[in-house]
Protein backbone atom coordinates (compact mmCIF):
# COMPACT_ATOMS: atom_id res chain seq x y z
CA UNK A 1 0.00 0.00 0.00
CA UNK A 2 1.19 3.31 -0.53
CA UNK A 3 1.49 6.28 1.19
CA UNK A 4 2.12 10.30 0.80
CA UNK A 5 5.04 12.29 0.31
CA UNK A 6 3.58 16.11 1.12
CA UNK A 7 6.92 18.81 0.20
CA UNK A 8 5.84 21.30 2.88
CA UNK A 9 7.05 25.30 3.46
CA UNK A 10 7.80 26.38 7.26
CA UNK A 11 7.97 29.94 5.86
CA UNK A 12 10.24 32.31 6.63
CA UNK A 13 10.82 31.74 10.95
CA UNK A 14 7.63 33.25 12.86
CA UNK A 15 5.11 30.28 13.10
CA UNK A 16 2.21 32.87 12.32
CA UNK A 17 3.66 32.66 9.07
CA UNK A 18 3.27 29.02 8.43
CA UNK A 19 0.02 28.42 6.82
CA UNK A 20 -2.73 26.22 8.46
CA UNK A 21 -2.26 23.61 5.12
CA UNK A 22 1.07 23.27 6.35
CA UNK A 23 0.53 23.35 10.09
CA UNK A 24 -2.02 20.38 9.31
CA UNK A 25 0.35 18.17 6.74
CA UNK A 26 2.92 18.62 9.68
CA UNK A 27 0.25 17.05 12.26
CA UNK A 28 -0.91 14.65 10.19
CA UNK A 29 2.68 13.14 8.98
CA UNK A 30 4.23 9.71 10.59
CA UNK A 31 8.01 10.98 9.41
CA UNK A 32 9.01 14.31 9.06
CA UNK A 33 12.26 14.26 7.00
CA UNK A 34 14.46 17.16 6.28
CA UNK A 35 17.66 19.61 6.99
CA UNK A 36 18.49 18.88 10.55
CA UNK A 37 17.97 22.69 11.65
CA UNK A 38 14.30 22.93 9.50
CA UNK A 39 13.30 19.52 11.17
CA UNK A 40 14.14 20.59 14.15
CA UNK A 41 11.88 23.87 14.41
CA UNK A 42 8.57 21.26 13.94
CA UNK A 43 7.85 19.87 17.87
CA UNK A 44 7.09 16.61 17.62
CA UNK A 45 3.45 14.95 18.72
CA UNK A 46 3.33 11.17 19.64
CA UNK A 47 4.52 8.76 17.20
CA UNK A 48 6.28 11.12 15.06
CA UNK A 49 9.75 9.83 13.90
CA UNK A 50 12.07 12.65 12.88
CA UNK A 51 14.76 12.23 9.91
CA UNK A 52 17.48 14.79 10.27
CA UNK A 53 19.98 14.96 7.31
CA UNK A 54 22.78 17.27 6.60
CA UNK A 55 22.72 20.44 3.60
CA UNK A 56 23.66 19.20 0.12
CA UNK A 57 22.16 15.60 0.48
CA UNK A 58 18.86 16.98 -1.36
CA UNK A 59 18.28 13.60 -3.79
CA UNK A 60 19.25 10.92 -1.25
CA UNK A 61 16.47 12.28 1.24
CA UNK A 62 14.82 12.57 -1.62
CA UNK A 63 14.80 9.38 -2.81
CA UNK A 64 14.61 8.10 1.10
CA UNK A 65 11.21 9.75 0.96
CA UNK A 66 10.05 8.64 -1.38
CA UNK A 67 10.84 4.85 -0.52
CA UNK A 68 8.96 5.30 3.00
CA UNK A 69 6.03 6.77 1.07
CA UNK A 70 5.93 3.79 -0.91
CA UNK A 71 6.35 1.57 2.48
CA UNK A 72 3.12 3.54 3.27
CA UNK A 73 4.06 6.18 5.71
CA UNK A 74 3.08 9.60 5.78
CA UNK A 75 5.87 11.75 4.69
CA UNK A 76 6.36 15.51 5.46
CA UNK A 77 9.36 16.83 3.54
CA UNK A 78 10.24 19.74 5.55
CA UNK A 79 11.67 22.93 4.32
CA UNK A 80 12.04 26.69 4.61
CA UNK A 81 10.24 29.58 3.37
CA UNK A 82 8.40 28.41 -0.05
CA UNK A 83 9.46 24.75 -0.84
CA UNK A 84 9.21 25.69 -4.42
CA UNK A 85 12.30 27.95 -4.52
CA UNK A 86 15.19 27.10 -4.35
CA UNK A 87 14.60 24.05 -1.87
CA UNK A 88 13.39 20.67 -1.58
CA UNK A 89 10.03 20.51 -4.17
CA UNK A 90 12.05 20.56 -7.22
CA UNK A 91 14.44 18.02 -5.59
CA UNK A 92 11.80 15.35 -4.72
CA UNK A 93 10.23 16.04 -8.46
CA UNK A 94 13.60 15.21 -10.36
CA UNK A 95 13.55 11.89 -8.42
CA UNK A 96 10.25 10.83 -9.26
CA UNK A 97 10.78 12.18 -12.60
CA UNK A 98 14.00 9.74 -13.12
CA UNK A 99 12.07 6.59 -11.51
CA UNK A 100 9.03 6.81 -12.94
CA UNK A 101 7.93 3.13 -12.01
CA UNK A 102 9.36 2.73 -8.47
CA UNK A 103 7.46 5.63 -6.77
CA UNK A 104 3.96 5.11 -9.78
CA UNK A 105 1.81 5.17 -6.87
CA UNK A 106 2.94 7.80 -4.33
CA UNK A 107 1.10 10.59 -3.85
CA UNK A 108 3.08 13.31 -3.88
CA UNK A 109 2.01 17.81 -3.31
CA UNK A 110 3.84 20.42 -2.27
CA UNK A 111 2.32 23.02 -0.01
CA UNK A 112 3.38 26.36 -0.78
CA UNK A 113 4.67 28.91 1.81
CA UNK A 114 5.86 32.92 2.22
CA UNK A 115 9.20 33.30 0.89
CA UNK A 116 12.08 35.08 2.70
CA UNK A 117 12.11 37.40 -0.32
CA UNK A 118 8.46 38.95 0.46
CA UNK A 119 8.74 38.78 4.11
CA UNK A 120 11.84 40.40 3.98
CA UNK A 121 10.48 42.97 1.68
CA UNK A 122 6.86 43.49 3.98
CA UNK A 123 9.20 43.95 6.81
CA UNK A 124 10.97 46.74 5.68
CA UNK A 125 8.50 48.52 3.11
CA UNK A 126 7.68 47.22 -0.38
CA UNK A 127 10.95 47.00 -2.26
CA UNK A 128 9.04 44.31 -4.33
CA UNK A 129 6.41 46.40 -5.72
CA UNK A 130 7.38 46.36 -8.94
CA UNK A 131 8.90 43.67 -11.41
CA UNK A 132 11.84 41.41 -10.03
CA UNK A 133 14.12 38.78 -10.49
CA UNK A 134 14.89 36.21 -7.65
CA UNK A 135 18.46 34.78 -8.58
CA UNK A 136 20.74 32.37 -6.15
CA UNK A 137 24.38 33.19 -5.98
CA UNK A 138 25.13 29.41 -5.24
CA UNK A 139 27.67 28.44 -8.21
CA UNK A 140 27.49 24.33 -6.86
CA UNK A 141 24.83 23.51 -9.69
CA UNK A 142 25.10 25.83 -11.78
CA UNK A 143 28.25 27.56 -13.30
CA UNK A 144 29.34 31.12 -12.75
CA UNK A 145 28.96 32.35 -15.84
CA UNK A 146 25.39 32.10 -16.08
CA UNK A 147 24.91 33.46 -12.66
CA UNK A 148 26.47 36.82 -13.94
CA UNK A 149 25.24 36.81 -17.17
CA UNK A 150 21.43 37.13 -15.26
CA UNK A 151 22.77 39.48 -13.06
CA UNK A 152 24.04 41.39 -16.21
CA UNK A 153 20.52 40.98 -17.75
CA UNK A 154 18.66 42.44 -14.27
CA UNK A 155 21.29 44.96 -13.85
CA UNK A 156 20.57 46.34 -17.54
CA UNK A 157 16.52 45.52 -17.58
CA UNK A 158 16.67 47.81 -14.32
CA UNK A 159 14.72 44.84 -12.38
CA UNK A 160 14.53 44.80 -8.48
CA UNK A 161 16.72 42.09 -7.60
CA UNK A 162 16.76 39.38 -4.69
CA UNK A 163 19.63 37.14 -3.96
CA UNK A 164 18.70 33.86 -2.17
CA UNK A 165 21.95 32.06 -0.86
CA UNK A 166 24.44 34.83 -0.75
CA UNK A 167 27.43 33.91 0.68
CA UNK A 168 28.69 31.04 2.59
CA UNK A 169 32.22 29.22 3.95
CA UNK A 170 32.50 27.84 0.54
CA UNK A 171 31.58 30.81 -1.92
CA UNK A 172 33.02 33.58 -0.13
CA UNK A 173 33.90 36.38 -3.11
CA UNK A 174 30.50 35.75 -5.10
CA UNK A 175 28.50 38.07 -3.13
CA UNK A 176 30.85 40.75 -3.82
CA UNK A 177 31.23 40.37 -7.28
CA UNK A 178 27.80 40.58 -7.62
CA UNK A 179 27.34 43.51 -6.33
CA UNK A 180 30.02 44.50 -8.45
CA UNK A 181 27.94 44.05 -11.80
CA UNK A 182 25.01 45.53 -10.20
CA UNK A 183 26.76 48.31 -9.21
CA UNK A 184 27.77 48.72 -12.84
CA UNK A 185 23.92 49.97 -13.68
CA UNK A 186 22.44 51.37 -10.59
CA UNK A 187 23.55 54.54 -8.46
CA UNK A 188 25.62 54.22 -6.19
CA UNK A 189 22.79 55.71 -3.73
CA UNK A 190 20.50 52.63 -4.57
CA UNK A 191 18.69 51.53 -1.64
CA UNK A 192 19.36 47.37 -0.39
CA UNK A 193 17.67 45.99 2.11
CA UNK A 194 19.68 43.56 4.22
CA UNK A 195 17.47 40.77 6.18
CA UNK A 196 18.93 38.62 8.23
CA UNK A 197 17.05 36.11 10.46
CA UNK A 198 13.15 37.77 9.15
CA UNK A 199 10.05 36.88 11.68
CA UNK A 200 12.70 35.48 14.01
CA UNK A 201 13.26 36.68 17.33
CA UNK A 202 17.07 37.80 15.90
CA UNK A 203 15.46 39.57 12.99
CA UNK A 204 18.32 42.15 11.97
CA UNK A 205 17.10 44.28 9.00
CA UNK A 206 18.84 47.20 7.29
CA UNK A 207 18.57 49.50 4.61
CA UNK A 208 21.66 50.49 3.10
CA UNK A 209 23.01 52.41 0.44
CA UNK A 210 24.39 49.80 -2.68
CA UNK A 211 27.68 51.36 -2.13
CA UNK A 212 27.86 50.55 1.49
CA UNK A 213 26.92 47.33 1.58
CA UNK A 214 29.70 44.62 3.47
CA UNK A 215 29.23 41.37 2.21
CA UNK A 216 31.71 39.94 4.92
CA UNK A 217 28.84 40.95 7.04
CA UNK A 218 26.36 38.55 5.17
CA UNK A 219 25.93 35.08 5.51
CA UNK A 220 23.74 32.03 4.44
CA UNK A 221 21.03 33.16 6.39
CA UNK A 222 20.81 36.95 5.07
CA UNK A 223 18.41 38.09 2.12
CA UNK A 224 19.80 41.31 0.41
CA UNK A 225 17.00 42.58 -2.22
CA UNK A 226 18.80 45.36 -4.27
CA UNK A 227 16.53 48.41 -5.73
CA UNK A 228 15.67 49.83 -9.26
CA UNK A 229 16.61 52.81 -10.31
CA UNK A 230 13.04 53.97 -9.16
CA UNK A 231 13.10 52.46 -5.58
CA UNK A 232 13.06 54.62 -2.89
CA UNK A 233 14.29 54.92 0.66
CA UNK A 234 11.84 57.01 3.67
CA UNK A 235 11.44 57.33 7.50
CA UNK A 236 8.75 56.78 9.08
CA UNK A 237 8.39 56.26 12.60
CA UNK A 238 12.50 57.03 13.12
CA UNK A 239 12.68 53.18 10.68
CA UNK A 240 14.30 53.95 7.63
CA UNK A 241 11.84 51.75 4.72
CA UNK A 242 12.51 51.26 1.10
CA UNK A 243 10.06 51.34 -1.40
CA UNK A 244 9.38 50.55 -5.70
CA UNK A 245 6.80 52.96 -6.61
CA UNK A 246 3.77 50.68 -8.53
CA UNK A 247 4.92 53.90 -11.42
CA UNK A 248 8.01 53.62 -14.33
CA UNK A 249 8.13 56.48 -15.39
CA UNK B 1 -4.64 59.17 19.32
CA UNK B 2 -3.26 57.46 15.79
CA UNK B 3 -4.47 53.83 15.22
CA UNK B 4 -2.81 51.22 12.93
CA UNK B 5 -2.97 50.29 9.43
CA UNK B 6 -1.99 46.74 8.38
CA UNK B 7 -1.51 45.37 4.79
CA UNK B 8 -3.07 41.98 4.70
CA UNK B 9 -2.28 39.43 2.02
CA UNK B 10 -5.09 37.33 2.03
CA UNK B 11 -3.01 34.62 -0.09
CA UNK B 12 -4.09 32.98 -3.25
CA UNK B 13 -7.61 32.07 -2.26
CA UNK B 14 -7.76 28.77 -0.28
CA UNK B 15 -8.17 29.82 3.68
CA UNK B 16 -5.92 26.86 4.45
CA UNK B 17 -3.05 28.92 2.55
CA UNK B 18 -4.02 32.43 4.67
CA UNK B 19 -1.31 32.85 7.91
CA UNK B 20 -2.24 32.77 11.32
CA UNK B 21 -0.95 36.50 11.48
CA UNK B 22 -3.04 37.71 8.74
CA UNK B 23 -6.28 35.89 10.34
CA UNK B 24 -5.46 37.73 13.72
CA UNK B 25 -4.78 41.06 11.92
CA UNK B 26 -8.34 40.57 10.04
CA UNK B 27 -9.78 39.38 13.12
CA UNK B 28 -8.28 42.71 15.33
CA UNK B 29 -9.25 45.32 12.37
CA UNK B 30 -12.06 47.41 13.36
CA UNK B 31 -12.62 48.74 9.37
CA UNK B 32 -11.54 46.61 6.36
CA UNK B 33 -10.44 48.20 3.70
CA UNK B 34 -10.03 47.29 -0.17
CA UNK B 35 -10.84 45.89 -3.79
CA UNK B 36 -14.42 44.87 -3.70
CA UNK B 37 -13.61 41.18 -4.41
CA UNK B 38 -10.85 40.92 -2.13
CA UNK B 39 -12.69 42.17 1.07
CA UNK B 40 -15.98 39.98 0.32
CA UNK B 41 -13.68 37.07 0.77
CA UNK B 42 -13.56 37.93 4.60
CA UNK B 43 -15.83 36.72 6.71
CA UNK B 44 -17.01 39.84 9.09
CA UNK B 45 -17.09 40.03 12.81
CA UNK B 46 -19.60 42.29 15.25
CA UNK B 47 -18.65 45.45 14.71
CA UNK B 48 -16.19 45.44 11.78
CA UNK B 49 -17.06 47.53 8.97
CA UNK B 50 -16.26 47.26 5.40
CA UNK B 51 -15.41 49.63 3.15
CA UNK B 52 -15.25 47.95 -0.50
CA UNK B 53 -13.72 50.31 -3.41
CA UNK B 54 -13.10 49.85 -7.31
CA UNK B 55 -10.23 48.85 -8.97
CA UNK B 56 -7.37 51.32 -9.82
CA UNK B 57 -8.33 53.32 -6.70
CA UNK B 58 -5.30 52.72 -5.05
CA UNK B 59 -3.81 55.88 -4.07
CA UNK B 60 -7.62 56.91 -2.71
CA UNK B 61 -7.94 54.20 -1.08
CA UNK B 62 -4.88 54.01 0.82
CA UNK B 63 -5.45 57.63 1.74
CA UNK B 64 -8.80 56.95 2.94
CA UNK B 65 -7.27 54.22 5.15
CA UNK B 66 -4.62 55.78 6.24
CA UNK B 67 -6.80 58.73 7.48
CA UNK B 68 -8.96 56.14 9.34
CA UNK B 69 -6.00 55.13 10.80
CA UNK B 70 -5.35 58.53 11.90
CA UNK B 71 -8.56 58.91 13.85
CA UNK B 72 -7.90 55.97 16.27
CA UNK B 73 -9.17 52.69 13.74
CA UNK B 74 -7.64 49.83 13.61
CA UNK B 75 -7.56 49.27 9.61
CA UNK B 76 -6.87 46.81 7.67
CA UNK B 77 -6.16 46.94 4.01
CA UNK B 78 -6.93 43.43 2.81
CA UNK B 79 -4.82 42.48 -0.69
CA UNK B 80 -4.80 38.92 -2.57
CA UNK B 81 -1.69 37.04 -2.79
CA UNK B 82 1.12 38.80 -0.93
CA UNK B 83 0.50 42.54 -0.44
CA UNK B 84 3.90 43.27 -1.36
CA UNK B 85 4.13 41.85 -4.62
CA UNK B 86 2.40 44.24 -7.60
CA UNK B 87 -0.46 44.99 -4.70
CA UNK B 88 -1.52 47.39 -2.02
CA UNK B 89 1.85 47.56 0.36
CA UNK B 90 3.37 50.12 -2.54
CA UNK B 91 0.71 52.00 -2.75
CA UNK B 92 -0.18 52.51 0.89
CA UNK B 93 3.76 53.62 1.29
CA UNK B 94 3.71 55.71 -1.32
CA UNK B 95 0.86 57.79 0.29
CA UNK B 96 3.17 57.77 3.74
CA UNK B 97 5.77 59.22 1.79
CA UNK B 98 4.23 61.65 0.12
CA UNK B 99 2.93 63.36 3.45
CA UNK B 100 5.21 62.54 5.95
CA UNK B 101 3.35 64.95 8.16
CA UNK B 102 -0.10 63.57 8.17
CA UNK B 103 0.11 60.30 8.96
CA UNK B 104 3.36 60.48 11.05
CA UNK B 105 2.06 58.92 14.24
CA UNK B 106 0.33 56.07 12.26
CA UNK B 107 1.49 52.28 13.07
CA UNK B 108 1.90 50.87 9.60
CA UNK B 109 2.37 47.32 8.84
CA UNK B 110 2.50 44.94 6.38
CA UNK B 111 2.23 40.92 6.91
CA UNK B 112 3.30 38.81 3.45
CA UNK B 113 1.10 35.81 2.47
CA UNK B 114 1.61 33.25 -0.04
CA UNK B 115 1.99 34.86 -3.89
CA UNK B 116 0.29 33.26 -6.67
CA UNK B 117 3.63 32.63 -8.26
CA UNK B 118 4.54 30.22 -5.81
CA UNK B 119 0.98 28.54 -5.05
CA UNK B 120 0.78 27.99 -8.84
CA UNK B 121 3.82 26.30 -9.02
CA UNK B 122 3.09 24.25 -6.00
CA UNK B 123 0.05 23.12 -7.49
CA UNK B 124 2.47 21.93 -10.83
CA UNK B 125 5.43 20.58 -9.77
CA UNK B 126 7.90 22.81 -9.39
CA UNK B 127 8.74 25.04 -12.03
CA UNK B 128 10.11 27.67 -9.72
CA UNK B 129 12.68 25.97 -8.69
CA UNK B 130 15.64 27.84 -10.44
CA UNK B 131 16.05 31.19 -11.13
CA UNK B 132 13.27 33.48 -12.38
CA UNK B 133 11.69 36.84 -13.55
CA UNK B 134 8.26 38.48 -12.22
CA UNK B 135 6.62 40.75 -13.93
CA UNK B 136 3.67 42.69 -14.37
CA UNK B 137 2.01 42.89 -18.22
CA UNK B 138 0.10 45.92 -16.98
CA UNK B 139 1.44 48.88 -18.62
CA UNK B 140 -1.34 51.45 -17.12
CA UNK B 141 1.77 52.52 -14.73
CA UNK B 142 4.58 51.55 -16.66
CA UNK B 143 5.32 52.47 -20.54
CA UNK B 144 5.08 49.08 -22.32
CA UNK B 145 8.74 49.59 -23.44
CA UNK B 146 9.75 49.02 -20.41
CA UNK B 147 7.30 45.44 -20.16
CA UNK B 148 9.11 44.87 -23.54
CA UNK B 149 12.90 45.31 -23.08
CA UNK B 150 12.45 43.41 -19.53
CA UNK B 151 10.91 40.07 -21.07
CA UNK B 152 13.79 40.35 -24.06
CA UNK B 153 16.56 40.85 -20.55
CA UNK B 154 14.45 37.49 -19.00
CA UNK B 155 14.45 35.82 -22.56
CA UNK B 156 17.84 35.93 -23.33
CA UNK B 157 19.20 35.36 -20.01
CA UNK B 158 17.11 31.97 -19.42
CA UNK B 159 14.93 32.89 -16.54
CA UNK B 160 11.64 31.58 -15.82
CA UNK B 161 9.10 33.98 -16.11
CA UNK B 162 6.16 34.62 -14.37
CA UNK B 163 3.49 36.76 -15.91
CA UNK B 164 1.09 38.54 -13.27
CA UNK B 165 -2.16 40.84 -14.78
CA UNK B 166 -1.33 38.95 -17.70
CA UNK B 167 -4.42 40.31 -19.72
CA UNK B 168 -7.89 42.47 -19.35
CA UNK B 169 -10.50 43.64 -21.73
CA UNK B 170 -7.92 47.32 -21.75
CA UNK B 171 -5.33 45.69 -22.39
CA UNK B 172 -5.66 42.72 -25.05
CA UNK B 173 -3.11 42.27 -27.18
CA UNK B 174 -0.12 42.30 -24.72
CA UNK B 175 0.04 38.85 -23.54
CA UNK B 176 0.31 38.11 -27.56
CA UNK B 177 3.36 40.15 -27.70
CA UNK B 178 4.88 38.85 -24.24
CA UNK B 179 4.67 35.47 -25.16
CA UNK B 180 6.11 36.24 -28.71
CA UNK B 181 9.07 37.91 -27.07
CA UNK B 182 10.20 34.84 -24.71
CA UNK B 183 9.23 32.45 -28.09
CA UNK B 184 12.08 34.15 -29.58
CA UNK B 185 14.33 32.70 -27.19
CA UNK B 186 12.79 29.73 -26.25
CA UNK B 187 11.81 25.92 -27.70
CA UNK B 188 8.54 25.89 -28.88
CA UNK B 189 7.88 23.28 -26.65
CA UNK B 190 9.18 24.86 -23.37
CA UNK B 191 6.52 24.13 -20.91
CA UNK B 192 3.78 26.87 -19.61
CA UNK B 193 1.82 26.51 -16.34
CA UNK B 194 -1.33 27.89 -16.70
CA UNK B 195 -3.10 28.57 -13.68
CA UNK B 196 -6.64 29.82 -13.06
CA UNK B 197 -8.23 30.51 -10.09
CA UNK B 198 -5.49 28.47 -8.24
CA UNK B 199 -6.28 26.74 -4.84
CA UNK B 200 -9.94 28.25 -4.81
CA UNK B 201 -13.28 25.62 -5.35
CA UNK B 202 -12.78 26.42 -9.60
CA UNK B 203 -8.58 26.16 -10.24
CA UNK B 204 -7.84 24.84 -13.16
CA UNK B 205 -4.45 24.21 -14.26
CA UNK B 206 -2.93 23.21 -17.18
CA UNK B 207 0.82 22.65 -18.70
CA UNK B 208 1.12 23.45 -21.87
CA UNK B 209 3.54 23.45 -24.74
CA UNK B 210 4.64 27.23 -25.13
CA UNK B 211 3.31 27.08 -28.40
CA UNK B 212 0.17 25.97 -27.89
CA UNK B 213 -0.48 28.63 -25.37
CA UNK B 214 -3.85 30.33 -26.51
CA UNK B 215 -4.14 34.33 -24.80
CA UNK B 216 -7.42 34.61 -25.31
CA UNK B 217 -8.39 32.09 -22.72
CA UNK B 218 -6.44 33.66 -20.13
CA UNK B 219 -7.79 36.25 -18.03
CA UNK B 220 -6.45 38.36 -15.13
CA UNK B 221 -7.35 35.63 -12.88
CA UNK B 222 -4.80 33.68 -14.94
CA UNK B 223 -1.05 33.53 -13.89
CA UNK B 224 1.63 32.17 -16.92
CA UNK B 225 4.56 30.69 -15.74
CA UNK B 226 6.70 30.69 -18.82
CA UNK B 227 10.20 27.76 -18.08
CA UNK B 228 13.84 28.39 -19.11
CA UNK B 229 15.23 25.92 -21.44
CA UNK B 230 15.87 23.86 -18.55
CA UNK B 231 12.83 23.01 -17.60
CA UNK B 232 10.83 19.85 -17.71
CA UNK B 233 7.67 18.08 -18.48
CA UNK B 234 6.84 14.61 -17.16
CA UNK B 235 2.99 12.87 -15.89
CA UNK B 236 2.92 11.13 -12.73
CA UNK B 237 -0.31 9.10 -11.82
CA UNK B 238 -2.11 10.81 -14.91
CA UNK B 239 -1.12 14.49 -14.46
CA UNK B 240 0.99 16.57 -15.91
CA UNK B 241 3.53 18.34 -14.49
CA UNK B 242 6.83 20.75 -15.06
CA UNK B 243 9.71 21.40 -13.03
CA UNK B 244 12.66 23.42 -13.54
CA UNK B 245 15.88 21.20 -11.88
CA UNK B 246 18.22 22.50 -9.66
CA UNK B 247 20.98 21.77 -11.54
CA UNK B 248 21.89 24.36 -14.57
CA UNK B 249 24.12 22.34 -17.15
Amino acid sequence: MSGSLVVVGLGPGDEALLTPAAAQALADATDLVGYGPYVDRVVLRDGQTKHRSGNRVEANRSRAALDMAAEGKRVAVVSSGDPGVFAMATAVWEEVEQNPQRWADVDVRVIPGVTAATATAAASGAILGHDFCIISLSDILKPWEVVEKRLEAAGAADFVVALYNPISRHRPWQLGRALEILAQHRDPETPVVIGRAVTRDDERIEVQALRDVDPEKCDMSTMLIIGSSATRVFEHRGVKLAFTPRTYA
